[in-house]
């Protein structure tokens, strides 16, 4: 590794398949690459992926080592809890709440015992409604204060999707839409998505 | 039957566990038996429970020529919804939301063939937290919502006891606290409970 | 319709997601047309699908009088089940087996009341493994015994594709495959499954 | 300690609220405690409980620090996964298959890299009937499976609980009844239950 590679700030997105999705033209994580571009900043920073379809917290806690340790970031984002609530209904293998929260901070105090800076960010949706009548609601509302509760008590960053998403549907889905505002399928991210998500993330990088 | 009785209104309240304690003593329809013989009008209504614990809508469509076409009542008021919504997740037999919109709206017109006045009633909660994150809060909106349709459509009455239990605790459930407020374990209700509900209720039979 | 239109006997067949595939090219009553064509008995015999993707018994309860009544059938062969034993996990909104059998039975009677000819399925499989591993195995062999029981006191008959899958596979599936013997994922009707159901359906014919 | 002690094989039961139960007078813990004394061997073995109620794998895994590894034991017995099955149904939070297999190859191998001797077993029932027709029997049959091939895979003693309770109940349960046999509640271990296991159990005991 050259020394100027050396220098770069690397961040690691861990998550699911919203992550996944975003390294792909398009997502997220490639937008972001894209503004740094732009602000010719890329020489500084190195964004990766590490994201997987259905994951929840004790999948991310069961590949950590592998897939996030062994790459050495300086920063990590962690971004997962629509899999831990969803589960729930769709295999009946969601996260006991209690659950959550211990992997959850297993998780950020392994990565904070390597010298990790890391970012904690709330799931955003299952579903676009904004009168809190998408079924998931209470509990992705439930998940969330837990995931705030870990950022605060571990002195980590938080990025709070979820509120940031609802704020977004209160003003642009007036008609009350399950979909199509920020996400294409109530989960995963449209176009307008990636790029609100990718401004919202923009700030950890700023940060380092 | 004497001259008298028979010019009585008879009210049924057609329900789930809620409404099966609602006959015990303490409970929101013997309190609204005490509150027509404080007035001296209990020799004008009489208040009759048709609960039967774990009931979701097509139970009670299934026992509603038995347990109240039978017996005849003027006026019917449907309580239903907390175990269409809760068994989903324990015991995985919940109501699909638009099966549980055809069942309602079989359960009313059948009532109102049948010549009876039928009121409709939101579910009151399952979790008594203000900050909408109680697990099932984001489906029983959603239930909701739909009973809210149906009374409109079949120009039913419409006890709103999912709303009036929110903005009641909302004022007295400033700890966000999941049950003690006007349950005793998230759902089923406790003393202020039942003269909360037995208040609400007041207005169908001042109405009938 | 001409007279010898009328004299054929109208067959319905009534289930969800399998049949609603039964009447493609290569479907199991698409395979029975043929058959009866083969051996000059086509103008003997009408079949119908009335198939519908997710039904459960409730949802062939709510459509039997535009989908199967209205039609006049002379005989109705119901195949249902296995929604209501997989949708307690991938949905939260399964069948109850009290509620299965009390639908079940109305379905029945209301068909029978009709003078219609009823003949009963088992659900056939989700999964193929033989060693009784697949997770709805329990449920199913439940939900299988009461369709059992429904036949036997109304009367009906009975293809017991449950126990002919078992068997089918017990003999083809040495190396306990979850699906590729008669089905394409572990529920829905590869061709030899199609084959195979027609063969098992063709009794039905036989005996009206 | 004094020496004596020192040189008493420490075994411990690791699982959940049937083992939490086993310690309990007429449990099966205590039930081998008293088999121990009347082989005079009571000075030869230690025998612990380690159970909690609604364990789940991870849930032996998150504690088996502080729980069984702070004991140093010289034997534990694995029995857990009643739980990591039932909750799917009853709670929405059931173990994933093959999540339950990644944290139960970590217990073993974290055992075993304590020097420590580790049995396990497979999970008994939830439900006796022995027609297959318990609603977990399928997904039960399934993790036994996994837990063979774990105990296969890492040399472990395996005590095939599932196996024995079905053989013990085609024999004494020729009414085909849910519970009664071995268990007080389809689960949980009544008089003849414990002396049961007791008796399976004593294998451990012998070979140690």
């Amino acid at each position: 590794m050259s020394m100027i590679e050396d220098k770069k700030t690397r961040i690691i997105f861990f998550g699911d398949s919203i992550t996944q999705a975003g390294v792909k033209p398009g997502g997220y994580i490639q937008l972001m690459q894209d503004m740094l571009k732009a602000k010719k900043m890329d020489d500084k920073y190195e964004l990766m992926g590490a994201g997987i379809g259905g994951n929840k917290i004790y999948d991310l806690y069961l590949r950590m080592e592998d897939d996030v340790l062994a790459k050495k970031p300086d920063v990590v984002v962690v971004w997962v809890g629509v899999n831990d609530v969803w589960h729930k209904a769709s295999y009946g293998t969601g996260t006991d709440a209690d659950k959550f929260e211990r992997f959850y901070n297993a998780v950020v105090k392994k990565l904070q015992a390597n010298n990790i800076k890391v970012y904690l960010t709330t799931p955003s949706t299952i579903g676009e409604k904004t009168d809190n009548s998408n079924q998931q609601d209470g509990d992705l509302n439930h998940y969330s204060n837990i995931i705030r509760k870990v950022a605060t008590q571990n002195n980590c960053g938080l990025i709070d999707l979820r509120k940031e998403f609802l704020a977004y549907n209160i003003k642009n889905n007036t008609a009350n839409k399950e979909s199509g505002i920020l996400t294409i399928d109530r989960v995963h991210l449209n176009e307008a998505g990636n790029r609100f998500v990718a401004e919202k993330m923009m700030e950890v990088v700023s940060k380092n």
